[in-house]
């Protein structure tokens, strides 16, 4: 196992410092706990948003903490969802009064955990604390995967993270901020690919192995099954798979997205721009226009060399809120 | 070989043409040649920056031309040296009328090639274009290397965009910006090292083998060979090993840094962060104080798994100029 890193056993913990010390105007660690919330955490009056899952995506989610995105991100271990008293935590620490909305990739332990924390605000009987949450799942790859029931959630989440932040800073109440945040859910679909497996430090050797000349295909970004392997194809050709998949499932015609074009952490920069272009040939074919492009790596999968197509299709009120400033750690381009 | 790509002969032109239709907004290509210059350039009145060199470095150079980093950006082929007509037309694009600046890397091809353009302009006669360069050699590994003469350019010429560019912006000279860029050049030191090499798409296989077990301390951003091989050490060891080497080559002491932690391409944002804790460490130890951090891929080498760090001294201009805005496709952070 090649890697930057001390214990495989303390590296969510190392990692979460190296965070705070990066960035101590931006995020500060509850005491304790894996939780990065705002370092002006909680904001007085406005609806707070928390995500969260296993660690191994940086910069998702705790690079994402910040003015207009999130108010709070609780790690787990590698690949692992966090534990109900983590998030529990997360909860109190960002609620200012406005209520707090949970933000969760849909994999089954995630998607318990965080109903879990939220009963457990619920019997400490917590007066002027309301909660809501939405569920994420656009991964068109497959139906049902080793860890979720429904589809995965996998990069457009970063979305649900950016334009639902930025109804949240302009003061929009917890049941109007769940509903942009449910539209943009409704709207967005990814999928991707892998060229190589990645190893999980605490297990020592790769999730799974690929032949030389192998990708596999439609694949989640813990390393699941995707919908099959095959020979290595062409930057083009594979775009094309992908972007294909995405069309078949939702209708865009006519329609203006945005695009991202995820690196899945091992990949590098050049490759995605050459699947960027291959992405703007087919959807200036098919008349769908782009109002705004991401290219980089936003949700990430540790070392894995790979990337996914995430395809967000807008109205006048999504292109305000994504447009919206942001200012976080990982993230101000927006 | 396992890349995301069409034809290893056409990787370039594919990325830039995937850049600028990812970021129209900031970046446009001059027709026929492989230079990004800003979609507004030539900006009137302002001191133009050009940057460059050979390809694979993403998001160096071209993600970082906009608003107060680069005007330019000339991208050779893949870890292979702009060549001269490339460069003049760079320059010829961003000259707004009060001089162009190049950022030039310490390679010999790259400097050779930088100057050869100067003067091409110079024999055109072009009146009113006035030229500077100035030469980063930032790498504290080794004295002389494969294609180098003197010490290696590597990721604190990052540094170099940022604070010249900000000094343009700001409206000051040729003269002046140059006295700026020479001022970040004096005080910053960086230095790195891999635990896999990389591949040039049109080599087809890896520059250099590595052991199972082994590390390359020190190597160049093309795979160049370092100080020498290792078996791989914990994060914690190969930081203090790497600062330590910076701190013996000039005295930071009672000072204030700014650090970057970057990514040579395939490493885990994970344990870049592993590392920036370390840094902290080290330094708080010395009495050396942080006043800004950098953790993410600035400099890479394609998909290297390795890290590089950068540390800057400050004074108060150079702070000033750090923390100005900045918009580029791949660096709002500043």
């Amino acid at each position: 196992m090649k890697k930057l890193i001390n214990n495989p056993e303390l590296v969510v913990e190392e990692m979460l410092e190296g965070i705070v010390k990066a960035h101590p105007n931006y995020v500060k660690q509850l005491e304790g706990f894996n939780v990065l919330v705002r370092a002006n955490a909680p904001v007085k009056g406005k609806v707070a948003l928390i995500s969260g899952g296993g660690s191994g995506h940086e910069p998702s989610h705790g690079g994402f903490v910040g003015k207009g995105m999130l108010d709070g991100a609780v790690a787990g271990a590698v690949f692992t969802s966090p534990t109900p008293d983590q998030i529990f935590e997360a909860i109190k620490a960002v609620n200012g009064g406005a209520g707090v909305l949970s933000i969760i990739k849909n994999y089954t332990g995630d998607v318990m955990n965080f109903e879990m924390a939220a009963e457990m605000a619920e019997m400490e009987g917590l007066e002027d604390l309301e909660i809501a949450s939405v569920v994420v799942d656009d991964d068109v790859a497959v139906e049902n995967s080793t860890w979720t029931t429904g589809r995965r959630g996998i990069a457009g989440t970063v979305f649900i993270h950016k334009i639902a932040g930025a109804a949240a800073e302009k003061g929009m109440s917890l049941r109007e901020v769940k509903e942009v945040a449910e539209k943009v859910i409704a709207n967005v679909r990814s999928m991707g690919m892998s060229l190589t497996p990645c190893t999980v430090p605490a297990a020592g050797k790769p999730s799974f192995t690929l032949g030389e000349n192998e990708m596999e295909v439609g694949l989640g970004i813990h390393g699941e099954p995707g919908t099959h392997r095959d020979e290595i194809k062409t930057a083009d050709e594979i775009t094309t798979h992908l972007v294909d998949k995405i069309l078949a499932d939702i209708d865009y015609s006519n329609s203006e997205v945005a695009v991202m074009v995820n690196g899945l952490g091992g990949t590098p920069i050049m490759e995605l721009y050459v699947i960027n272009k291959k992405v703007n040939e087919i959807l200036a074919e098919k008349g769908i226009k782009i109002y705004k492009t991401l290219v980089g790596n936003y949700m990430t999968s540790l070392e894995m060399a790979g990337a996914s197509i995430t395809l967000l299709k807008l109205d006048e009120q999504l292109k305000e809120l994504l447009d919206a400033a942001a200012d976080t750690p990982a993230f101000t381009q927006f």
